[in-house]
């Protein structure tokens, strides 16, 4: 692995203010190839396995939030208080009862105000929702991940750029698993100063993964999204994040509840519902994923691929700006 | 043709309020399924004729917006004014010095208060940019337009709906074309009320284009976006609009402007730019632009094309909110 040389030749692409200068750069061609490579291995494996594209909206009220609403852009719609979306998990999952396995390809939006190698406001998502269980679900990732990074390998540009294909073609299926509880163990064994219950961060991602590939499964339901399905223990959810090198988490993913008393009851629990308490919002918002839920109880699954972060490992890079063509923080707006 | 039964079977789909009502029915899982067989059509003929695709920003300063700067949706971006993606042309054109032909599917806003069959805030637009001529633009469009209808007409959900593929398999490659200086002596010799200078009307389109595609060519220079090129004729631009049955105008499309002082001069002297100077901007965001096409000065050209448009078509409904699983309007935030 050529580390250094990687890094010296994205080293310009890290530039966000002024980014046109590097616009007709060398560099971010091949990036910009190498990502669409990426993204078509990913559209072929959907095409093949039966998803169906779905175009969801990008002003959404809360039902287009994340965990984290403090990072949601607000907009005025017509007099009505909206939001950037972050995710279109529910309205995939919607979506679900009449047309199976479904995804969308789209922008993920978060007011972030850091300007550094770690943060974006825009950046594109890759999101599957589809009838299927927890292990359907890490096979589903380990194809598109796995795909996407092997269609990478063989993509000119690679070279081009000073990287070894090697190293992407080393990537094989099934990706290493670990449970959140065997990473906070193995955390705490190496010296980490890390509780069950805290949130893994980066730097505790990077340490577990290594150089390859991790499924970090069943995390505590505190810590995750309303609608991850409770697992057969009830402190834990069927939720797995896949870490890559480089860039650390890199897809989120859950079993969703279907049974609408539980998801109910979990919604009015959870930490982002609180939240929206405060800020003047009520359960109204949810009304209508809540009924679909409620007429529709099916067991299903779904993730988001954050294809910058995929982008990285691909790329060999720590800087998530230096790899899409126009990386999206405070200073970057063109 | 059997335009009654096709209204009938999406007339609930003209829905906006409620939306989550219709979201699990047969025709919507029809509707969204064309859709994506339409979409696969577009990407299926990038592909094969070497476009790479790109992700343009959806958060942007006034080089994001198109000709009607009245409907761009303002955002507070960290304190600086932004707007929400119109047309991520001038991003596309950056890349074209080193990419080539580049393409980008992303959703386009318009702060449209009406709740009609006509108007949506945000919708798909497939957009081309590429080094190459006026004729090979209008090349470039006919397949792309032709591939989504032909794969739209195979597709299995379009006799679900009860519509005839007949009408979609007998639009034919090339397209009926007329010059924008005809089109209007025509609707004069029709008795139609409309004077060379003014802009079509969708009405008047509808006229015009009949029962298959029209390529209306050669509009005046005072009515289309900036960086049109001029043509021989000084008081036109080589842009031309595709016209659909039922949608109307589906695709506009021009070559652009690569001479930088005409590029400046046209800038200056554009209504858009002087609605922009009422409202404080000045000369200086346009500047990356106008300097890439200085430093690059490659004859190109490019268009959009809005998916919904061409899906209106393709059902052969006169309501745009019947043809896509999310139709955005004032009504249908959720």
């Amino acid at each position: 692995m050529k580390t250094e040389d990687i890094t010296t030749s994205l080293d310009a692409l890290k530039q966000t203010n002024n980014r046109a200068s590097v616009l007709t750069t060398n560099e971010l061609a091949s990036i910009t190839m190498i990502e669409a490579t990426a993204l078509a291995a990913a559209r072929k494996y959907f095409a093949e396995s039966g998803f169906t594209e779905v175009l969801v909206p990008h002003i959404t009220k809360v039902t287009g939030a994340c965990e984290n609403i403090d990072t949601l852009f607000e907009l005025d719609y017509f007099g009505q208080n909206a939001y950037l979306v972050q995710t279109g998990q529910l309205y995939l999952e919607a979506l679900i009862p009449k047309l199976g396995k479904v995804f969308c390809i789209g922008s993920s939006f978060r007011a972030e105000p850091d300007i550094d190698e770690r943060h974006l406001t825009e950046f594109a998502l890759v999101e599957i929702e589809f009838p299927g269980d927890f292990e359907q679900l890490l096979v589903h990732i380990e194809n598109i991940v796995h795909a996407m990074i092997h269609a990478a390998a063989v993509c000119s540009e690679i070279e081009a750029l000073g990287i070894s294909p090697e190293r992407l073609k080393a990537v094989t299926k099934p990706f290493a698993r670990i449970t959140y509880t065997d990473a906070i163990k193995k955390l705490n064994e190496m010296g980490v100063d890390i509780e069950w219950g805290d949130d893994l961060k980066s730097r505790h991602e990077k340490i577990l993964a290594g150089n390859a590939p991790l499924f970090i499964t069943h995390y505590p339901e505190a810590i995750k999204f309303f609608n991850m399905r409770r697992n057969e223990n009830p402190l834990l959810v069927n939720s797995c994040d896949l870490i890559l090198p480089y860039s650390g988490e890199a897809v989120g993913a859950a079993e969703r509840e279907y049974d609408h008393g539980q998801l109910l009851d979990k919604l009015e629990k959870s930490s982002m519902y609180k939240m929206l308490l405060e800020r003047g919002k009520t359960i109204e918002d949810f009304k209508w994923y809540l009924d679909i839920v409620s007429e529709h109880p099916i067991q299903h699954s779904g993730c988001g691929i954050g294809l910058n972060r995929v982008m990285q490992f691909i790329l060999g890079s720590d800087d998530i700006r230096a790899c899409t063509a126009f990386p999206m923080n405070r200073e970057s707006l063109m």
